[in-house]
């Protein structure tokens, strides 16, 4: 066995193979999943570092974008690769070449007709909100702070309403170009968990797709029926009538995290 | 009333009251608590803030120091001054003073007498271990990451070996200053945690008094244990012998936090 085979490098054919990731971040320092212009993004440093192992340009398609400071627990991406590398080293190789706030997860063979945005069936998201009286400095980055008292029955009830398949026009952002509004909110539920000096609540946000900001706006707008300045009958107004300004505003980046994607 | 008034601000004499502040902060870009040449610490913040309330400076006296990275829930320090600002306001006007990584939780007036770090009789410190196959970026600043399978049940035998009153030297820096090296543990308890990628791990560490980088030393001596590599056998050697290389390596300063100071 020579020195690159204890590494676990086995050597490099034109043949491509295609690859399935999952990979952690945190979204703080990153304008975002896609590659933008004069921002960094997460993207650009897995190409990165996908560039580096390979001494060529590699591309990286994700199951899609995420805003600049969200988190990502189980964001997938594909790319194709000529090297032959033992599978249990992929992902460890790949970290080698990553900064602290962006982890590879797991690295899979996947045939070549995967596509990790076109074959997404299903995300989950969750929006952590911690309540207390002041801040939490070691939350700031991770949960989106609430000082005021929340009714939780309202949420829950109200998390109901927005449950199923309807129109999110007014859950979503005016940016948002996509022309068919209808999605299907397969699970809205709600976490509670008492911790020292408040409540931790997390909103487990499931569906077969997402328009833009349409978890942050349904987060905003829970919290709004929480604290009572909005209510589950002016959910069903706003839901009927498509207008974003009967929604509540779009809750911070920091709160969201991409959980996780399936595939059939 | 006037508008300084309706601020909660009712002027200034030349009589000084103490205040003692519980403070919560994140530790990650500071060199500890400490006021230091050419390196940022939490006291110089609050000193700044301070000083930016009073057009002079002001000193802070803290409960003891924390090291470069430690986290404090509630560290507790106390300070003089002639402002007569509504007591409920204090701590919002110091807060709009200071970054987002440092939060004051209470300001309270004090007798003239009381001294932050002279009158502490109890502190409680938490070291905050995630136990899981890989990293999760989320969690990299406040959770020293372990990978491998640990033992609790020897974990917890081990830590009762460590409470009560005992020569602490195997369990402190070399750098120590303390001449007296015997401190009594209250408490030493340990929580655990599933959590969706492993577990999280808590140690509770309660005492009089610590000595430098003790609650990081007895931290790493319990997950050597755990993983097997130390035993409940070693940790009363350790502790008789007063050696220190008989008991484990420092733990990260990221998992620590400096939990609550209590006073009589």
């Amino acid at each position: 066995m020579n020195e690159h085979e204890e590494e676990g490098f086995l050597g490099s054919s034109r043949e491509l193979n295609r690859f399935k990731c999952t990979v952690s971040y945190d979204g703080t320092h990153y304008h975002g999943f896609q590659i933008q212009t004069n921002a960094l993004s997460v993207q650009e440093k897995l190409e990165q570092a996908l560039k580096r192992m390979h001494n060529e340009p590699v591309a990286v398609v994700g199951s899609g974008r995420t805003d600049a400071g969200v988190h990502a627990r189980g964001q997938v991406f594909h790319f194709d690769s000529p090297l032959e590398i033992r599978m249990d080293k992929w992902t460890l190789a790949l970290n080698s070449y990553l900064p602290k706030d962006i982890r590879i997860q797991s690295t899979e063979p996947i045939h070549a007709d995967f596509h990790a945005r076109h074959d997404v069936t299903r995300k989950q998201y969750r929006y952590h909100i911690y309540r207390s009286r002041l801040e939490n400095p070691n939350r700031r980055l991770y949960w989106a702070h609430v000082p005021y008292g929340l009714d939780m029955d309202a949420i829950r009830a109200a998390a109901k309403v927005l449950e199923g398949e309807h129109d999110f026009t007014a859950f979503s952002s005016a940016k948002s170009d996509a022309n068919h509004r209808v999605r299907t909110i397969k699970r809205l539920d709600i976490e509670e968990r008492k911790v020292e000096d408040g409540e931790e609540i997390v909103l487990i946000c499931e569906g077969n797709g997402f328009l833009y900001n349409m978890v942050r706006i349904i987060a905003g707008t829970l919290i709004d029926v929480g604290r009572g300045r909005s209510s589950i009958e002016q959910v069903q107004q706003a839901l009927k009538l498509k207008e974003r300004r009967l929604a509540g505003k779009t809750a911070p980046a920091h709160g969201l995290n991409l959980w996780w994607v399936a595939y059939d």
